[in-house]
């Protein structure tokens, strides 16, 4: 079994890294911040005896060897980059998860046939460059790494520049590694596993994703001189889009969701009707027909509802994966180390993206969840407790020394 | 009558100050360009032989002296500064209009009895700091000077470091000169005039306004993983009270106007549910009782819809005034001037905010308006012609000359 105090303890010093306002972090990728953090994991991979690779998308790769020189490496691991207002554990769990498990083979003299490899990838939160996964979705082949170096921040600032200056883009070729097998311990970040009371999910799906990012085209004019019927609200357009989006959603309820997270309205002045605004509408459910049909109906709904305001709207796709079934062995392995350990738990559809939705379509795929308090993730009160750590790092080692073979 | 091209050319000089991004201006209040604005209109001033004042608010006093040493003087005069993305004209025709009619009093040799003072209002636009008209309020006695140099910008800057860091403040006290009259030339930023084929807008009233900023606290959390059951969406809250305002605007028409220009969500990321939003109803109306009545509704329905989504809503005035009914006297002689030059001209309500709605508190007080292109204003594109320019600064010329006697 892992060490719950030494993990929680590296969860915690990590944490002091992109500190944010409430308790939470701010460590969003390819910040000075980021480059800090992966310092650090990389410093204590070192000392675990490990070494560190380094692909051109800045994802790192910390290798414990294997007994067997030809045997591929069982992956694991997740992502060290936060959310603006993000918690301590979205994706650190699962990278520092994947460190401890090496630790304790290291302190428990644990030889594997198979290589461990823990990986850190970059950009998995999606919220300083879309889309979201943006290097796992490179190395499972789904974008090309030319067109992730152009994508761009709000400040027009593009990935490959922030990555090159961060010093943290290596010289290794995306996506060459072959994987045996590749396990992400993640938090919920939804609150089934706590009102269920089960310490572990056992991911056999995930949710699919659609990012429609939506222009809407008014004209600016003068809040107080513009008489009604001239208006050309691009903020009132908005309003119905956004009552439109949650009204497709719980149409399917409660196999969809949806929300716009991202809006920005211009030129946002308390006396000016806005003449533009620009917003993301994120859509999600188990079924790809469901995703379908809510991204068509926005555009149609959108669309008349333009059309009645006499304003225009554009829509642009700007990220998405489809519904994912993750790995039969992958996940048997999972629930048979909760079984085995005594861990109560169940099956589960993973309602957030994961690198694991990406590496699933190269490698064989599973993931480890585990409660947080309230369901409550994306946000700076982000929590879980140090018994959920332990028992999903447990579950995570003995499912990986099932599959890389003692 | 005045010198068209001369006063145009003006204009143009003044609009390469601060240029915007689609042909208008970018000169907001208390901002460098702000500075270099006023600094171009101190030396044209001065070389029409006018002694400038400064007070503390950083309002601008150009005074061509009168034959009468005891007579108070006409003012004359509007505003330099600028919408994030305004017009060329907004404001500044009233200014270098002013300034227009002293060269012309120059150019012929008129002398007054009462002096000319021609001023530039601080902050009349209300985008960088709420409220509008922040500097006239001041003069006017309707704000402290205290409460006016601690409104902060965006970014947390004062208005009193601002103007201090400008270079602008001056030692004058706010308030203490007396006004035979107060005259207003302006755009009507309004499509009335143009409609109706008149040059000159007799401004009788002013619509009141009135500013709440809404603050909607929900839960930032996953939009993923989050049930939408379990949904606090602060930005469903703020779309469903701009829905409000519409319809509660229109439930008055054609007496009330509404919208909100300014929207912030946060923390504005694709994947999180916005926890939190914040923005600006800007109700009018001509009537006290129809703008009483849509705050009140405002609040009211505000308050049901946060309580059916178990969110906050708070609400707070951020700027308002009463509708005006302007000097009798004053309005006389602004339609007796269009009536004698010839010019086509109606009755007018202002549907925007003006310094001559606070000066109209302390002194006798009328506007001057003409037509813009299509009613456009608070936009780059706004556009007038420079038959219009004349028309409006010949009317404003003769009303000055029959007010300060000849
Ligand atoms: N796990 C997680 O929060 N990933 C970010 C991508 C998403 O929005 O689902
Ligand atoms: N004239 C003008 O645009 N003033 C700004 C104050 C207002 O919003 O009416």
């Amino acid at each position: 079994k892992i060490d719950p105090d030494r993990l929680w303890d590296s969860l915690m010093e990590m944490a002091k890294i992109g500190p944010g306002v409430a308790g939470g972090n701010n460590r969003q990728t390819l910040t000075d911040e980021d480059a800090e953090g992966r310092a650090l994991f990389q410093k204590w991979c070192e000392e675990a005896g490990c070494t560190m690779g380094l692909d051109q998308m800045g994802n790192m790769f910390a290798q414990r060897d294997g007994t067997d020189p030809e045997a591929l490496p069982v992956y694991v691991g997740s992502h060290l980059d936060t959310q603006p207002t993000g918690g301590k554990y979205d994706g650190i769990l699962g990278v520092l998860g994947g460190l401890e498990i090496i630790r304790t083979m290291n302190d428990l003299g644990i030889k594997t046939k198979h290589p461990i490899v823990v990986t850190n990838f970059t950009n998995e939160e999606g919220t300083r460059y879309a889309p979201a996964m943006l290097s796992s979705g490179v190395f499972a082949g789904i974008h090309t790494q030319d067109w992730a170096y152009e994508r761009t921040d709000a400040e027009g600032k593009t990935f490959g520049d922030e990555l090159q200056r961060i010093g943290w883009k290596g010289d290794e070729e995306v996506g060459t590694r072959k994987m045996h097998a590749f396990f992400e311990l993640h938090i919920e970040q939804g609150p089934i596993l706590e009102a269920e009371g089960k310490d572990i999910g056992v991911v056999t799906h995930g949710q699919g994703l659609s990012w429609t990012q939506v222009t809407i085209t008014g004209k600016d004019s003068h809040t107080g001189s513009t008489p009604m019927p001239m208006r050309r609200d691009a903020g009132l357009g908005m309003a119905r889009v956004l009552e439109k989006v949650n009204e497709i959603a719980l149409s399917h309820a409660p196999h969809a969701v949806g929300a716009a997270g991202h809006i920005e309205v211009y030129p946002n002045s308390r006396n000016v009707i806005p003449g533009k605004t620009v917003f993301t509408v994120d859509f999600r459910s188990p079924e790809l027909s469901v995703i379908e049909d809510m991204e068509a109906r926005l555009r149609d709904e959108g669309q008349k509802i333009a059309d009645d305001m006499e304003i225009q709207i554009e829509f642009e796709k700007v990220g998405g994966f489809d519904p994912v079934a993750f790995d039969e062995g992958c996940v048997t392995a999972v629930r048979n180390a909760a079984e085995r350990l005594g861990y109560s738990h169940m099956n589960l559809i993973s309602g957030a993206g994961h690198d694991a939705c990406w590496i699933n379509r190269v490698a064989p795929t599973a993931m480890v969840m585990c409660p947080c308090v309230d369901g409550l993730s994306h946000n700076e009160a982000e929590e879980i407790t140090k018994d959920w750590a332990k028992a999903g790092a447990d579950v995570l080692l003995h499912a990986v020394l099932e599959t890389a073979e003692i």
